[in-house]
């Protein structure tokens, strides 16, 4: 199967194709559009994109493109975040000045940086991307904060693992293809809709789950693209492709402007 | 006054300082708890930080900083975003290859990339950061997008303007400051909140806004830091301190596991 991902081989993205789809062929992107645009012009089966980290919080541009684009979510994924220093082989972390990473992954290891004060936290456009630098420079005093595949990736050599502050650090991946229907295991619905820009617009809305008693597991609201200030709502909701959801489903509809069904799909473990 | 900000001179938010605040005392912060840092240490007296764009979404690192440390926010501005193609001086645009800037940046200028097919998109770490590195490197075949004052800043040269493909492109920063008290002409509240996880809670929680017509301006659900998957919802509504808003967080705080004022300030026009 030939799975599209954002980033660079090496990127989380691609320890999460290793890890929950296996030895797949890898079409790695630049941009995350397009990661969407390979799919659609079936240069890839599927791709797997990250939703939601739990420190970092949703990835804008990804629920962006759920919206504008025909895809289905068919799995979700739930990827623990190991953030490992990696340098050049031969390379002592007591030589060590400089380390490169995307700040975010710089952000979730403060604790190595206070326990080393003589290394400076530098930032760079990518993790895997990072460490190709390194790599492609053979840099001796740099290191390089990224996944333990990219310093497979790479021909690099693991420093340290287990730099994130925060053991709780987990990234939900879902796995999108073309078109998809309902897997017989689904038990969550992911879905986005926009509502009139009225008073309690939103409270009746969630009163079509709240009334059914069914669990919401998360909302947003983002800037609807091209209405400035007019937000779009997204929930994930506990239930599969049941009566009770079909009935949510057809009431939401009845006070939404719009009601976008992204998928219908087991719910990682 | 000194006003921290996250990113290098030149950032949008060195642009959005001088659009509102006029000519401070810039302190530039690597990341963003360091500006967090800054003024609490009081290294500077107020920062200014961005929490939303009408196309990116919400910067959920912020989010985070505004629940976990003691900060107000003061004022609330919005900066049309616009992207300035910047080399350096005596480059024309026909000897460009490659322009570098932050991955956002590049995806918001998509049709100037589509009308130069022979000019590449190369992620970097930061948009003033890429015309830095294009000036200290002096490079000839590379440009960078950023803001116009980032040119100003290292003495750059625009080569072309508006490349945003999106005119609806803005910026929502806050104006924080270590304490503070509402405006007399405040009209917008943010707030954070945690429910206990039962089917309903975020029902509930909107009803104390919707029973008294107080209209929402934003919702989201961010994890909630060191409790994995358990969200924390920030509000923002179009009220400032009054009867009915009081009332409605009184409500609040009865049926939340804690409730945390952000600000309540006069909403930018």
């Amino acid at each position: 199967m030939k799975v599209a991902i954002q980033g660079e081989r090496g990127a989380f993205s691609h320890e999460a194709v290793l890890t929950f789809l296996g030895r797949q062929t890898l079409v790695p992107c630049n941009l995350s559009a397009q990661v969407f645009d390979s799919l659609q012009q079936k240069l890839s089966d599927a791709a797997l994109i990250p939703l939601e980290n739990s420190l970092a919080g949703s990835v804008a541009e990804h629920y962006d493109l759920l919206l504008s684009r025909d895809v289905f979510i068919e799995r979700e994924f739930r990827l623990r975040i190991r953030h490992t220093l990696i340098a050049a082989p031969g390379v002592k972390l007591k030589q060590i000045k400089r380390v490169l990473s995307h700040p975010i992954a710089l952000d979730q290891c403060r604790n190595f940086f206070r326990e080393h004060p003589g290394i400076e936290a530098v930032p760079f456009y990518d993790t895997a991307g990072s460490v190709k630098h390194v790599m492609a420079e053979q840099l001796q005093d740099t290191a390089a904060i990224a996944s333990k595949q990219a310093a497979e990736e790479y021909g690099a050599k693991i420093l340290q693992s287990g730099l994130e502050d925060d053991k709780q650090n987990f990234t939900r991946f879902v796995l999108i293809r073309r078109t998809g229907k309902p897997d017989k295991k689904a038990n969550k619905t992911s879905v986005c809709f926009s509502l009139l820009n009225v008073p309690g617009a939103l409270f009746k809305a969630l009163s079509v789950f709240a009334l059914r008693d069914i669990s919401l597991s998360k909302i947003e609201s983002r800037p609807r693209r091209g209405y400035p200030w007019e937000y779009v709502f997204y929930v994930d909701f506990l239930r599969g492709d049941d009566e009770a959801a079909r009935k949510a489903l057809d009431h939401l509809r009845e006070i939404s402007e719009f009601v976008k069904v992204l998928g219908i799909y087991p719910a990682a473990e």
